[in-house]
């Protein structure tokens, strides 16, 4: 394993300690995996997490417009209810908590455990489930579709409706409405490993690629040859449009998020292609990221995600952030 | 080669259309490889570029309080004469125009040879030449010092000072005081891949690793075997403060830069380590980056860039900035 770290079992600690000595604006909870704003606001709250490994999800949407805390399993482990508690404990300031949870059953059961101790303490408490990966109907990890990288949307949204102030069923109205909305696929080059296992989480031939597939690696919908930049963007929207029944009028943001290893320069190559197809389906774009947004560590590959507008998610996408993984005016 | 792309004779190309369709506030200089800002402001005008691979740098600092054009070459290759004078005509607004110049020899030729051009055509021309890599004196493309990741540094405080309205003569002068005092240095665990070559640049054994390397491969100090990221981040540093001679009670800023496949995770565990290095040296942190800032493709790898701060110098690296690849408020 040729990797930049000291002890695979200090990986999410060390990370933890390196984000907040990087980011005076967020702080860590003491003696979690919990990462918070240095400076709360009185508001609903958001709070999302997951395995590590994926960063800047999710720590880096802590902040401004966005997230109030993030809590960090290990590398793609989920965390534990108890680490979840806290982060809840932690951001609450009386006007209640959201949780964004990336559909994995792990995920589901232990933010779901931790929302019932805290509803038990009097804590207001509501949670929403992504789903947007369209490749796969059940996964390794997950019932139901998988939560890729459209849930930085929603944290995006829902984000900009906690902090205008609305309370929390209509921020969690918005958030289902971003969830319903928007829809993903992506594909891998190659894999990548996991610390604490020190092997490549899977194989692929020289010259294969794995389409449809998870952020941790789990299987797509099948492997084939390398092909050209552009057939591959094809074959991911090709089964998103399918799927979304996205098609004029309609208007979308779009999200082209790097794995890890694919560089920025390849990222823009394949965007040029997603560009071309919209224009030709006289389908709108209203804003576009490109960017490694929610990785799986070192993997090669990227990943497409389509959100379908309408007037009050275009407000609250366009709304102001400031976090270390996504600022705008 | 495992890549996305189509072909490879098309790949920057393909990448400049990639991003102008995602950013609309950039636009494309028609029939060359120069990205601008679609509306451009009255004021000293910045322009820099270099070969492609090192994306965002350098046409993800065009925007507000940063760059007014970028001029991208081939992968690793310098962009030619008249490439750099199609940048230079279309940003200047009749108030001067510097060139920020990675010290290359090729790129240090081509641009001098465009500013002569451009001299004569009557534009203001002035030029800075940034060599921030303390690794080695002399290198493969070099005569002196190399220029990395510090260059963006340059961009966003000269930049800012551009945005400020001042003169040439004042912005240049700001350029050279940043290029005065920053250092960098870098490291790799694996090589990338150019295009046009389909093969590794080099090659490095399984437990191999190459210190104080440039961003286009170039040789480092030495090979060693793989250690620590402390032990690593030690290294870099120690070098970086025996070059600098940076001491209490100097205040810096810091680059953590991703080279390009290393996963932010890693990045972080190694900001952690120089932000402990940095502390037990009591030297100040006033600000701190973290991220893939300026890459060399999929190289496994980072460097770490200190800055030497004065009031000056901390003003306008404090101003906003509004572009692709960095934004603050």
């Amino acid at each position: 394993m040729k990797k930049l770290l000291n002890q695979a079992d200090r990986y999410v600690d060390e990370m933890l300690d390196g984000i907040v000595a990087a980011h005076p604006e967020l702080k860590r909870v003491p003696g979690t995996q919990v990462i918070v704003r240095a400076h709360p606001k009185a508001k609903v709250a958001l709070v999302s997490g997951g395995g590590s490994g994926h960063e800047p999800a999710h720590a880096g949407y802590v902040g401004d417009g966005m997230l109030d805390a993030a809590v960090s399993g290990s590398v793609f482990t989920s965390p534990t209810p108890d680490q979840v508690l806290a982060a809840i404990r932690a951001v609450d300031q009386g006007q209640g908590v959201l949780l964004v949870i990336k559909n994995y059953t792990g995920d589901v059961m232990n933010f779901e455990m931790a929302a019932d101790l805290a509803s038990m303490e009097g804590i207001a408490i509501e949670k929403v489930i992504v789903a947007d990966d369209v490749a796969v109907e059940n996964s390794t990890y997950t019932v139901g579709k998988r939560g890729i990288a459209g849930t930085v949307f929603v944290h995006k949204i829902a984000g900009a409706a906690a902090e205008a102030g609305l309370e929390l069923a209509e921020v969690k109205r918005i958030a289902e409405k971003v969830i319903q909305n928007v829809y993903s696929m992506g594909m891998a080059l190659s894999p990548c490993t996991v610390p604490a296992s020190g092997k490549p989480s899977f194989e692929l031939g020289e010259d294969e690629v794995e389409i449809g597939i998870g952020i941790h690696g789990e299987p797509g919908t099948h492997r084939e040859s390398l092909r050209s930049a552009d057939d591959i963007v094809d074959t991911l929207l090709e089964r998103i449009f399918a799927k979304s029944g996205i098609a004029p009028p309609d208007r979308v943001a779009v999200m082209l998020n790097g794995l890890g290893a694919t560089p920025q320069s390849e990222l823009y190559i394949a965007y040029r292609r997603v560009a071309e197809r919209l224009a030709e389906r006289r389908i709108a774009v209203h804003k576009t990221l490109v960017g490694e947004y929610m990785t799986s560590l070192e993997m090669a590959g990227f990943s497409i995600s389509l959100l379908k507008l309408d007037d009050e998610l275009t407000r609250l996408l366009d709304a102001p952030a400031d976090t270390p993984a996504h600022r705008q005016r």
